[in-house]
């Protein structure tokens, strides 16, 4: 089989992203990293790819630069993985797409929902696939608990409590240069959410791919608890489904102790199932007369997808990486032409972009319950 | 030491509170369960009081009647604990009060704000203390946590998770003769609050008993998620402190699997604290750093209400019982004249009361934020 | 239903079972202490009496003072329950036998085996029950395990995994007068066994009550970790039982940061039951085809007798004081005459003290595998 | 950096852990597997060179004709890779140690203690390094605890519990073709042990690898509890380190519903260390006054070692490929000539065989205490 190539925007020294997408990327030998842009700056950029151990020559100073010179090539690049912050993630995929080259994009998808429409409609036109990089969906118990709602396994949903409690934004750390937290509480880079956009998006995304329900109305309350901090880093909303069923979304970035606590309750008419990406090999199973069954990955009953996304046999963890590879194996898949539609898309992307915006100005402006889209209006509560 | 007399209004066959009482109250040899109005039935009042080991002649049909009797006996009761359905709260303690008896009450303290309000003029008046089984503030590790907090062990509070979780509703049961179904879903009977009055109101007491804080605005969405319910089945509450802090209590009764999920979560500037009712020995230390601490009962360390609130060494689990057993320890306490401010009482109540009717009728009628109190009205958000 | 009366000995100032015994037993209001010998000071035993509420003339000076005056009294005691170090736990169990008065004694039966197969000709002889304080076996979940191993829900058991670990001597306390640890690391009070008297015992009765089946050999190591200990604080033994199933026996007290870690993991030929003290409302069966189910106390559908064990609605944790009082509930049906075989006696004790005897031998002489029973010597492995 | 060129022995298809190692290998980027001898037939060889994507004229029909022509090649391997059954380990690994190739072998080293010696003298000679894969001391919460233990975090070590449990042999499923259970119950290709042979030495290399000690005598009870099975599927082991500390290994491979349960509890003097596989990102760090610290992957003040095996922020888990993967970063150092002196070696072979020998015999004949080594013959207890 032969490996498809990938090359990388972002992930210069000092990120963390760049580095795990190749090896979530490589992870199952489909794929292998052969040029990156790696920053902005040709010095940096020439260092990285000797670290990654591309060829000098595909170590490019721009992204522009890389597509044109790769399209060139005959081996150039099958796809380009998007990993630098927010507000370039547009022009990027857009370049990308233009030049017929595949992308992965972090999420979310865009800084704005206005450039999310616009990618939206690029990614229409666009002869090349395009994937959105919601990694929690490729945890195998994720895709189980999605596969056994989906066969009526807690019957219709009636209530989900996701949340993702983050700690290390609890004191300013911005202010001291942290990179990470840098562009992320700079409205410019991040774009109009703080951490409802870094990380609520993803308890969103989840809470949607899991259910198979989507979100109608919402009631936000997003706080910038630390002092001085121009975007929200605390944010609980209320939802409400489309069949009915209430939610809760909490995304704070100031829970401190908390380190990735992404989770994600929910309860049916006759069960409920509990998963908790801090120990995310492990489901929880609840019946309606009390009993609670843990389901683990490895195990030889579990569902089509989840024994598809486990390399590993009962007992040996696997963990975030592996998440990850899952989504560069469905994608690796797409792009040799074979279906896959539990893949993250743009329409994820604008869903989640909207969430975002009507999240952020609801609460700004004190609106109560709001629609997520316009022409839901009406059903506001 | 003279044992203190009691007698109880209810607790009946059938009934699960009565014993409970009657155990936690005993529990220390300091209280003796003398007398009883168990049922409205004299015949059923009589087997019950037969059941508790009573004298024949103090097992009432009334509470009138039992109030009158003992107030003539040299050996009566020195207090009234009620465990009536919330309708007849009221009454029952005001009689006992205008008796000259001292009063511990199920909680809520009474149906309606009204009531509370109502309540809280009988009670200024009365000479005999008036106590609220808020259960679950007597463990150990709740007192704790309420003590760390007082010393800055998280700094300022930002954050609280309180939910109360049960999913022994989720099905229509009370249509099937289940006697403890039966009245909480009844408006008549449960007041105007169904889970957020019989459940809500231990979340909201211990997130404030806890923090020290006061709720000041909330936004509520209330529902009746099996059909044909008259109250509200499961709550999601955002909650604004006097302090600014944010808050988010949720109360279900339709969440299957859950069984009795109380818990609190509590975020502060450099730490947190995370305890849950189904292990009630443990709490959870965190640490701005990532480090988690687990406290127990029993270890030499704990501050001075845990410690007294604990009567076995560390790893002797304690339970429900002993930490209700506690209330009745500082309600003896008071009745002896020592002071306890750790018990709640009609304030409490009144607060509980207020949060109840203020949820319900912001979720009807789509208010948004509302205050807690009338004169808060401008801070709303 | 009258209430039966109570004496005690021991449990004097200082004493932490002696409370135990009476929360324990009064719990569910068929007991009343009424009488004891709490110290063998008269001044001290009369204070302990005012404080556990008793009339000051049944606050005896002696077990022997207190027998004589209680057979005389219409309203004497009906039980004595023996609360002392180990060496006096002979000659009071047998003065009470004497004088027909029933006895529940803590554990171990006595200080040596000899002394356990005297008492057990005294018991025999005896027109008075005796029972034996094997707490741990009045778990709910304890009694659930035994229940669905004799009804095959895992198989014939295969692997027991017994363990009691706690950490409270890992240093000398007894040097600083430390009461608790005097006695116990006292081999004239404590008898033959350390750690292994003390809690091994509880483990290897735990063992047999849950599987149904019996020791057969053993081959053990002990040692006295501290420094200048004349007994055993730590404790491993290999076990044979008589199916063929293999077994590990741990006991130390020793093991630092353990607080009352006992537990009990039994691996059938199609199933496993685990077990833990510090959780006890919580028991994990797990399935051949790696399926978990976590059962819980309050369910609807757990055996006979863990329902019967159990007070409280699912999600309400009873604890250790809960536990004790099962034993109470059953010595007190015993005494009235219903059969109750549950309930742990002097053969049990006879059988804990010649594993403490043959495993404190067995180590020191270095002798291997021995059998329990000299009449089990050519099994020997 | 250039990345080391790695062949590989065995993991042709229907293996589990020929995959493992390439991704473990490659993950880091350092390594590329570029040819294997996967097969002794030729043809299924081919096939998983094609699977792992190497060119066709690099699969190989045998290890023999891999190592004369990769020597050939200018690009040849620096490394093979031994993943096959236990009596094939030493032939392989000394042809290609007198090839010049580095070797980084499965464990057990050898199928026996004397093939173990005769590896011992190869490596000895050899010019080439040789590894032997530990995964498990990979884990960045098992290099911290053994860094923590040597800078005296809990003191001088007393007692040790090191535990692997599985259940996956449970039945005879040997009899029924799977491939796994196939060699490792066969005495011929797994050497004289089964269960302890297989995973026992995984639970031993720990004990003494996290406490610096060393294993002195051993009294051990193994068992084949599977009808008809010639090897042990079971085994408790009772152990004494040089410093005099008290042990405990079980390795079960019958233990229904565990799947990979491998956990070590280290007790100190004054502080405990519990790690346990299946939530291998977490290390509880016990206090002598009973506090818990929890400490997890990724939090700052980790110890240099579990720093460095880290790849991901706290709350983003990693597992065994990536603790696999930390071994291979291990051997990529030392083959590039940088010291590293935590990669377990043949002098770690040799003392896991000849714990396997030790134990068979003694249990076997029935020996009681016996000496690792010979020359420890006069320490025997």
């Amino acid at each position: 089989m032969k490996r498809l190539r990938m090359g990388l925007v972002g992930g210069g020294p000092g990120a963390f992203i760049g580095p795990v997408h190749r090896i979530a990327a490589e992870l199952d030998g489909e794929i292998e990293l052969v040029a990156g842009a790696f920053s902005s700056d040709p010095e940096r950029s020439r260092q990285a790819g000797e670290i990654y151990g591309i060829a000098p020559e595909r170590a490019y100073a721009s992204y522009a630069e890389m597509f044109a010179a790769e399209r060139q090539r005959e081996d150039g690049i099958d796809f380009v993985t998007i990993a630098t912050p927010n507000h370039t993630h547009l022009p990027i995929a857009r370049a990308a797409l233009e030049a017929g080259i595949a992308v992965m994009s972090d999420k979310p998808a865009t800084a704005t929902l206005d450039e999310a429409l616009a990618l939206a409609d690029v990614v229409d036109e666009a002869n090349a696939p395009y994937a959105l990089s919601y990694t929690y969906s490729g945890y195998p118990m994720v895709r189980q608990a999605r596969e056994m709602i989906a066969a009526g396994a807690i019957g219709p949903v009636r209530k989900v409590v996701a949340e993702y409690l983050q700690g290390w934004l609890a004191e300013p750390i911005e202010m001291d240069g942290n990179k990470q937290a840098g562009w992320r509480t700079q409205p410019g880079k991040s774009g109009l959410g703080g951490a409802i956009g870094d990380i609520g998006v993803h308890a969103f995304h989840l809470a949607e791919f899991v259910t198979g329900l989507e979100v109608r109305t919402l009631c936000a309350d997003l706080a910038a608890v630390v002092e001085g901090r121009a975007l929200d880093d605390d944010a609980s909303v209320l939802l409400r489904f489309d069949n009915g069923a209430r939610g809760v979304l909490l995304a704070s970035q100031v829970a401190v102790g908390e380190a990735n606590g992404l989770s994600l309750r929910i309860y049916g008419t006759h069960g409920a199932l509990i998963w908790r990406q801090e120990s995310p090999n492990r489901l929880e199973y609840r019946h309606l007369d009390g009993r609670c069954e843990i389901l683990t990955t490895g195990l030889g009953h579990l569902s089509p997808l989840a024994t598809a996304a486990t390399r590993l046999p009962a007992g040996h963890p696997e963990g975030y990486l592996e998440a990850f590879a899952n989504l560069y194996r469905d994608f690796a898949q797409r792009l040799r032409g074979e279906g896959s539609d539990i893949l993250p898309g743009i329409a994820d992307g604008v869903r989640s972009m909207r969430f975002v915006e009507r999240a952020v100005i609801a609460s700004r402006d004190g609106l109560g319950w709001v629609a997520l889209h316009e022409h839901d209006k009406e059903c506001v509560a």
